[in-house]
């Protein structure tokens, strides 16, 4: 299997089956049809046939999907059968908050050091053991631990120095969290997770559905 | 202007529109081109054109946009023009990050209580303020200060009942960071933030960018 003959839209939807997959395994069991899949995941049978077809012939008709070698095979495309490290940057809340999540850790995703500039939180012991590196010490560590994902929870009048202090660094992949768009060359990848503009779609959602209400 | 006249696809772009217009009046700009802008945001002039066509003829030629009025009308549209009272769920690392997030404030969201099950959360003062309180009084509470959004940051198996607990309460809207799907009425608005799934996501977009790397 190809993974660029897979549409980035199958691919957006990926992570959500790989999550209903291991729900699956985690109950025992070990292999789904199209139709209860699509009851699970309130999507049609339609849509996943045709996105799970991606990965070859295991729908087969009256056998359904193979569980665990399709969540394999996803987690493959995903890039999570192996250990991703990463650092970051930011030990605030949201921060620490991500640092101590031991879901990514399942996922493969370790977090191998924590870095900010706060005096008050360098040095400091989080829940998932790491402490806080000074951010000054960002080049030489990454100069001996050579990573290429970053985590990025700091201000925004910070956020692009930083990105282009890690991107020197020879980081390719930056999960932000500030709340601005960073401009970076094209071969580094950015996923960004703007939460106000989440919270401001709900916001939306409800007031477009209950326009009465206050 | 009619809300229901604006295509999806142009809401969904608008809390990006908003921060720009936002960071433009911070620095005092009074109007912009859609070519200026179109060059801070990275979006092709045309497509910032159409999008802000949508809000009526303030781009008017040789004029631009009127950043202040068209930040107040994209505001107005996102239910942001009023104070939009919320109630959190899940006082641990991530929902007091939220809880301490002043730019929610800044945009409106007011958290007025924070609830959790643990006993040595329950009766903590945030740094926000809040004293996170026992979700043993989620309904009396509610009752007396009935709000129609409520977040959650807590584990996926209990997810599902809390949501339900909102919804019998009266909350019609939920953002919701537990890593599950909440089956819930048709009339209950939800914006998942599933942070593993982006962080997939992310390791996806860099291990199909460098198959090569490990």
């Amino acid at each position: 299997m190809d993974v660029k003959s897979i549409p980035n839209t199958v691919i957006r939807r990926l992570p959500r089956y790989y999550r209903f997959l291991d729900e699956l395994m985690e109950s025992g069991v070990e292999r789904i049809s199209s139709a209860e899949l699509s009851r699970r995941m309130n999507v049609t049978a339609s849509q996943i046939r045709q996105d799970l077809n991606h990965f070859g012939a295991f729908g087969q008709q009256g056998y359904g999907y193979h569980v665990e070698y399709l969540y394999q095979e996803i987690g493959r495309i995903l890039g999570l059968d192996r250990v991703n490290e990463m650092v970051f940057i930011g030990a605030g809340n949201l921060g620490r908050a991500l640092a101590n999540y031991g879901n990514f850790v399942k996922r493969g995703f370790q977090m191998i050091a924590m870095f900010d500039q706060n005096p008050e939180l360098i040095g400091k012991t989080l829940a998932c053991g790491l402490v806080v590196r000074d951010i000054a010490e960002l080049e030489a560590f990454l100069a001996e631990h050579p990573v290429r994902m970053a985590g990025i929870a700091i201000p925004k009048t910070n956020a692009p120095a930083v990105a282009e202090r890690l991107v020197a660094c020879g980081v390719k992949a930056i999960w932000n969290f500030a709340h601005t768009d960073l401009a970076l060359p094209d071969d580094v990848v950015v996923e960004n997770v703007h939460l106000s503009e989440s919270l401001m779609e709900l916001s939306y959602l409800y007031h477009s559905r209950y326009p009465e209400e206050p």
